[in-house]
């Protein structure tokens, strides 16, 4: 069972404590001034689609502004009826093409009456209005229709695996086999070419009014302590290996020592987590380090970036996001990322029944941390019959070991639950005023101890309860940062002897933040995962269905990097056989 | 020995026949609309470098304009002078701070004259004119000073290894080892700052002014026939590696086939070459492909694309690029890679000599592409030493078995050469007339036979006598593209499948090209290698100084990938003992 949402965007800060600086940050000099920047940058002009080609126009963007004029047009053939006319469509759109049926033009009637389906072709005709009554207001182009004059069948279409109209409803599987068929739908289209729109606003953002410096930082590195996810690539030295780090972090922290004081890079970051749902083993991050910079900068920073690059269709975003303690977001979400749109808090009611005498609840709170917390569920008595109820009731006890007691409000304001009876007048009126019960409303109640976390200058970004972006202000002191990788971390500093000397040679305080552009993307286009916005994804084993990747190689191409495969010792038998 | 060529940059298309289409594509519609938009889209305000941070301005900005002004300042001590004044250093430039020397400023005082060299330091002061006679007209800030009020010492830096300003003369594994400390010089700072600008301007021209769609490519993928030079990651699946591809070449025809009809990428490449000089593991190139293109327009777009992305202080440059086809390039400059700067061509003397009674000559023109060709070096005799003939004639022999003869123009006019007695009064002025000889010139003069090349729609753009992109017209035919890999490239078209699938199912003609970004880099800056224009370059072996990588790693880390080291023996020897 999930609650719905509404769906509008609510992005939110996860800071380890509240920060004063926040607010001062909001109101600082220069903010009038980056908005004026920015308003200035973006009065851009739309691209040209048609430049260095004889295209004259795409087939999605003709409308009866066009009428009476000639037009080159290609794209692939949607579909064909009766001889009479077809559909033509390119990235942005269809158009109706009508086949010509004199003498004169038997030529263009025979090619296009005998192209497949999804066939490659060029038409020259002529726009006009479609016949009074045949226009089509479901159709963007539905007023108007090509007359074809010239064709050319530019490849010819052999026949398609499956039905592209049902494409949709086929296996995941097939899908991403044939790939690129399934690029030419709309959604995909638009969620690539929205994906590179929102990048290079984010872009503009970042070097043209604020001054970084896209620096690309190595992929081919060395194993990071603990980097137990990284993918190997064996070198000709026989026994070494480069690592493709989970990101650039170290390089961006060199660059800052380095004078490089604003960084961004669209960063391909690479971890290997095996099976994993909705991961990719390569993803990007939109890398960001500064340096001379507080909290409060980066997240100011990040809050114009997102606003910049919010495409517009999709409604807008208001700054300052919301920002709210680790221990606030536990406390009144349950979660370190809160979906802000949720309405139904936490409510800390410990104070209202500490003096009854419910076992249970007695037990929790003998417990240092000891805590007995109630959500409320608006009209509840709607959406939670009994066996929902049960099955929540089991969940929390088989995965946490936790009791869940519900008490119900009746119509009349009284309460119905097993705990009525421990709780005296007071204490319930009480109860319904802290968690503001009205007729029909459920409440949920648990008990239990709070885990308690001691955390470093650490801010998270969270978008409809994701995670999209996490960073710090970094330590820059050698002594601090060696302290921490010896005696918190327990790894020996000494794989990182590079960057401790680095700080200890003239390394500015700086900071910054990653966000997780997938992820982001997939959000804004409503996407059910993240393979939805990239063109080429794997498979949640890590494979590629459509070229087959992973591959087996010959024991020669592995002669060169001193390495040979390890056979399981079936398969090995297999082999053998 | 070499010419020395003028300083301006020579762009040129080196193609595989005379194009007649590449006069039409200049004229054609839309590139004066082009040209306005891209003027239109160019007008761009200049970033601030001070958002987000308290500082109020830049160490190299300040200027007399900015007397009397409070400003805050970040930066390193470059230099201190007898607890006077300090130099002050960001990346854009040095400013003179003066040290307060009354007692209420004894903790400033202080502070800014035990902080060691290359420490970070924040310091508020005004900024005032220097005192009459002490302006430094070689510094742009050198008209003021900035009398500091309060500084703060950021991070304190330990020795410095070396002592920085020595450091350019230091060897180029300590500057790689220490490049962090390389990356604050403003050569450095330079040359990534402008490579960042650069890709910008790039991406404006292709994305904002021209629909093109920056799509990322994935790089994991599989081993490419014929990809000997391809570095393998092992997956977690027994025997099968992922492939680092060598560019997303595959991948972007896909795109083609699915539609996205106007593709680029700032794509990572990798190439395990071994040890190559001026040559890294990975590199970047600016990847582009388009549908419905012909040769010309890729040419129009590409010319298009590096005039607008031209750094101003780099001069300009002008299109047309001159255009020449693989056999001209050859016949006028000996090479695919012309430097059109070099003015002295070679000269086909065939005809003149044909009839002379020289053994070799006749040697060579008895083979069906036998030639005799030959080069004016003007003013040469002042040039080229007996020695330096010496050993341009014997490196001719060992490289290449070819015999040189060289004509040196006298004084009055009249030739000194071996072979003056085999020719004519007549074959003698031609000679003179056709290679354009004047007094005290040197032609060198070579006969051989003339290779033979049958070439694709190919294209290479050559900037300075060096490659910087290649590409073409692709085959958009699975037939075709078949033959082409089952009987001219000999590869199985088995491991292309998924490709000749593609090419099938609707695949619009298509083209491209593949700028390399780290060499055109390079040659506008004017760098002597590529290391000079990326962050963190790899040694000329393929390691990182810096960190140390590729580096061991244990048998329990490899064990997820099914691998192990094949130790050579000797290795294995000495690991035992």
């Amino acid at each position: 069972m999930r609650f719905r949402c509404s769906g509008r965007m609510a992005l939110s800060w996860v800071l380890p404590r509240v920060l004063p600086e926040l607010a001062r940050g909001l109101t600082r000099p220069g903010c009038g001034r980056a908005l004026r920047r920015a308003a200035s940058a973006s009065a851009s002009v739309a691209p040209d689609f048609n430049s260095f080609v004889t295209r004259t126009n795409t087939c999605g963007e003709l409308r009866s502004a066009h009428v009476g004029q000639e037009v080159t047009l290609y794209g692939w053939i949607q579909y064909q009826r009766q001889g009479l006319f077809l559909v033509l469509r390119d990235f942005q759109g269809l158009i109706q093409v009508i086949i010509p049926q004199d003498e004169a033009h038997s030529h263009v009637k025979n090619l296009l009456c005998n192209a497949p389906v999804e066939s490659v072709v060029r038409v020259t005709g002529i726009v006009s209005p479609r016949p009074p009554g045949q226009e089509n207001p479901k159709m963007p182009t539905g007023d108007i229709e090509v007359k074809a004059e010239t064709a050319e069948i530019l490849n010819s279409c052999k026949k398609l695996p499956f039905e592209i109209k049902d494409f949709i409803k086929k296996s995941e599987a097939l899908r991403m086999q044939y790939r690129y068929l399934d690029l030419r739908s709309f959604q995909l289209q638009y969620n690539l070419r929205l994906r590179s729109r929102i990048v290079m606003k984010m872009r503009e953002y970042l070097c043209n009014l604020h001054g970084f410096v896209d620096v690309e930082t190595p992929t081919l590195f060395k194993r990071t302590p603990g980097g137990a996810k990284e993918f190997l690539v064996p070198s000709r030295e026989a026994g070494k290996f480069y690592s493709l780090p989970q990101s650039p972090q170290q390089f961006k922290q060199l660059l800052m020592v380095g004078g490089l004081d604003r960084y961004f890079q669209v960063a391909r970051c690479y971890r290997d987590e095996g099976s994993r749902p909705d991961r990719q083993p390569e993803f990007t991050q939109i890398d960001i380090e500064m340096s001379f910079v507080d909290k409060a900068g980066i997240q100011k920073l990040v809050e114009g970036l997102l606003q910049y690059s919010w495409p517009e269709e999709r409604g807008s975003i208001s700054t300052p996001f919301p920002s709210m303690t680790y221990e606030e977001a536990l406390a009144g979400y349950g979660t370190d990322k809160p979906d802000t749109r949720f309405g139904m808090k936490i409510v800390d009611i410990g104070d209202f029944v500490r003096r009854s005498d419910i076992r249970f609840v007695q037990h929790a709170l003998s417990y240092p941390h000891g805590t007995v917390k109630a959500i409320c569920i608006p009209q509840g008595v709607r959406y939670l019959k009994n066996k929902n109820l049960e099955s929540l009731k089991e969940s929390a006890k088989s995965q946490f070991n936790q009791e869940i007691v519900e008490i119900i409000c009746r119509p009349d304001g009284s309460l119905k639950s097993l705990l009525t009876r421990f709780l005296g007048e007071k204490q319930q009126s009480q109860l319904v005023q802290a968690l503001n019960m009205q007729a029909d409303d459920v409440v949920l109640l648990a008990a239990g101890e709070e885990k308690q976390v001691v955390r470093s200058q650490h801010y998270d970004l969270v978008l409809n309860g994701n995670e999209i972006g996490g960073g710090s202000i970094r330590i820059h002191s050698a002594e601090q940062q060696r302290f921490v990788l010896e005696k918190v971390l327990k790894e020996d500093s000494e794989v990182l002897s590079h960057l401790l000397e680095a700080l200890e040679l003239g390394a500015p305080p700086h900071g910054g933040i990653a966000l997780g552009l997938d992820r982001l993307i997939s959000l804004i286009v409503g996407a059910p995962s993240i393979r939805d916005v990239i063109a080429f994804p794997k498979s949640f084993r890590g494979r590629d269905l459509m070229g087959n990747a992973p591959d087996y190689v010959t024991p020669e191409e592995l002669k060169p990097y001193h390495i040979q495969v390890s056979w399981p010792l079936e398969e090995k038998e297999a082999k053998k056989n």
